[in-house]
């Protein structure tokens, strides 16, 4: 059974906080393991890529085949169904037109000191992705990862995926390459992320990792980060639904269901201003748990974490979301759109009754790497910009050096850097010398 | 004595290669030590944060006393002499107009299904500056860091900066002020980071915390990166400047030595096509290290980590300053814009003779907190954007769930995800009994 709150109660205020303090995630403590893998990967390279999938997905490679061969790619392929390669494709198109919106601009002015200034965006060389194996190896996951930096202009795109026995999802290869990745090793855990950071006989390195990971993966994207660029760190899934009355209980179960399907710690979140309507849901939650395949996992998500909270009008839920930070928000109320903009802080809004969150991810365009875990406060959802980087620009001449020089050699002064002001200073004695003559810039 | 390398060498790569794998920074093992000062911090607050203060600072301070008041702030500013305050002003406005163009775009379009998409852009709601005490206690880092911040939109700033021995630096507090700075507490290391990320009985916590620190600070924004936002981990800094013979090989060597003392593990790099040229430039530094008040700190790094490398050409310049990826690039050249163009990784490109680095350490507009340690291969500059988050935004009609609701279906389906695909199906399943009617979106 799900908690409910209401605002009305008198103990509301400890326990949404204790809500929001919840902690799902019973992260095991890997991190020596993870440091001795990375190590172990630097110093022997493929030999310890090879030994830990042995010994971790139960699979004898060499060498020549870590990475899956052009052949073997192909074959998958060919087995993957018509319509699940059609829905792939209209989601690959849809994810990238969404995503060349956010192809970033060059700037470049002039100031009234006469310095030209601005910056220039360049992609990422090579980026790297990892999809899990087993039960969370998604095709969809593949497409939000591989399509930005495709976008972005990453040169080279790998990817890292186990196989655990040597199991491979053919969807998963398929979106591999309507994606753009050019080489799919069949390798996981901590040593698949310290091959890709620091390359090996047979892996180059890359430059950016991204992608979602158990325990072991997440530890070593926060080892390797600073030797190589990471996204996220990715927390259980969670959706913040907000609904009026004027809504199908049913409905709103299914997409609260399809949230803590994902995983026992999810976090699926009903706000209403409608008590009765918060009860519709939870009955309706409960007769769809009679069926749903992945009951087991989605009622022990629900049942943990799941919440129901009632508020006296949609100004509370505003505040309240703003206090969740959702990583998912589906605003299923008459004006979704006036409501949302008095929303701060989510990962993605999902706007009106006909907008479930699955829309999302899979076929709307947003990305679906979404900040978990209320780091929604302070970070975005994966997009083209993180398999880019800009450069900042500045042009001096002669007469924006005299103007705004003698200010830097003040402060270089102030702060005790003696070379920096007579950089500044060399410069501008040869101006003065020289009046300004023959001082092309 | 600085390495010199040419690329006619028999052993240039693997010395080039050397070059770049040199570790700098001698970073001590300070994780364990800094793991229990943020337990500490969390369990006890203000009384943790108070005692380490006294241990480590030797300043005995109060709840009270931990921030500095107006009154204390506005004595020290009064301080500030005319010239020191009027450059900072200069500063913070040219830091100002550069970073209002970094101001993201709202998107919002209607696709061909009738779906409206696009994003939102929002300011983290509290930012917290962390500033070094004693020799690297730099204003014109408080501007660098604090002015993207309140362009961004942050509404509550917050600032720590030790204070050894109860030692102020009045221009620190200038900057503070000039950049909408709220509060200032004179706490540092671990504890001040642990605060920030935490809370405290009398600290708020912040979203996002940015700054530079010692091997303490860096490990403990490392931990808390998750709980709140954190920008790069920094490390030393570095130059690179590419110069053919026609520059005056002094303007050179003042610029190499602008990096070399800031710190000994500062490393400086000339490129040039002229050997002569290269010899002028070691021949001028050395008689600049006479008499150059940090020639101990200059002269170690130039002697550790100074290098000269005389390429055939500025083809070959570019190729290996895109491997250096150099935090600080000056192209001293004929055509610096030309050159600038073949290049894809540097944090900060100053064009042409005379455009002295250091003009961006203080006053050029462009933010001088720069990816290090050729980590700007996958990362960029300090910007506005640090300080703002995107909110995706999905919008369906009817129609537009009529037309891609049934490929999301279909990849529910092969990841094994019913309630994905029900949440979708249960609201086709109605379009299609009502044929369309009565579903005002």
């Amino acid at each position: 059974m799900p908690q409910f709150l209401s605002t009305t109660d008198a103990d509301f205020a400890p326990r949404f906080a204790a809500l929001l303090e919840m902690k799902r995630e019973d992260a095991p403590e890997v991190d020596d393991i993870v440091a001795r893998i990375i190590a172990d990967v630097r110093a022997r390279g493929d030999a310890a890529v090879i030994e830990l999938t042995e010994r971790f997905d139960r699979l004898s490679l060499t060498p020549e085949t870590l990475a899956f061969s052009p052949a073997e790619i192909a074959a998958a392929i060919d087995k993957v169904p018509g319509p699940e390669r059609a829905a792939l494709e209209l989601a690959a198109a849809r994810i990238r037109t969404y995503h060349e919106r956010q192809r970033p601009a060059d700037a470049e002015w002039t100031d009234p000191s006469g310095a030209t200034l601005g910056w220039r965006w360049t992609a990422v060389e090579a980026a790297g992705l990892y999809v899990p194996g087993g039960l969370a190896s998604y095709p969809s996951s593949v497409l939000m990862n591989a399509i930005p930096a495709q976008v972005a202009g990453v040169k080279r795109l790998v990817m890292c995926a186990p196989t655990p026995g040597g199991v491979v999802n053919p969807l998963v290869l398929l979106a591999a390459h309507l994606s753009g990745i050019d080489t799919i090793y069949r390798i996981g855990g901590a040593q698949a992320v310290a091959a890709m950071a620091y390359g090996t006989a047979t892996i180059t390195p890359v430059d950016k990792i991204t992608g979602p990971g158990n325990a072991f993966v997440a530890a070593a994207k926060r080892r390797v980060f600073g030797k190589v660029g990471i996204d996220m760190i990715a927390g259980p899934s969670e959706i913040l639904v907000v609904a009026d009355a004027d809504n199908d209980p049913d409905w709103i179960a299914l997409d609260l269901l399809s949230q803590a399907e994902h995983d026992e710690s999810a976090q699926s979140i009903l706000i209403t201003t409608d008590a009765a309507f918060g009860q519709a849901v939870a009955a309706a939650v409960d007769k769809r748990l009679e069926t749903l395949d992945r009951r087991a996992i989605a009622g022990a998500s629900w049942r943990d974490y799941g919440a129901i909270v009632t508020v006296r009008d949609l100004s509370e839920a505003a505040a309240l979301t703003d206090r969740i930070a959702p990583e998912h928000l589906e605003l299923c109320v008459a004006d979704p759109v006036a409501l949302s903009q008095t929303i701060t802080h989510a990962g993605a809004i999902f706007l009106g009754q006909w907008t479930p969150e699955a829309i999302g991810d899979y076929i709307g365009g947003p990305n679906h790497v979404l900040p978990t875990a209320r780091s929604a406060r302070f970070s975005s959802g994966l997009s083209v910009l993180d398999f880019m980087k800009r450069t900042t620009l500045a042009r001096m001449t002669p007469e924006a050096l005299k103007s705004i020089g003698p200010a830097a050699e003040t402060l270089a002064a102030s702060e005790s850097l003696e070379a920096h002001g007579l950089s500044v200073g060399a410069r501008l004695a040869r101006l003065n010398r020289k009046g300004g003559e023959d001082t092309g810039a």
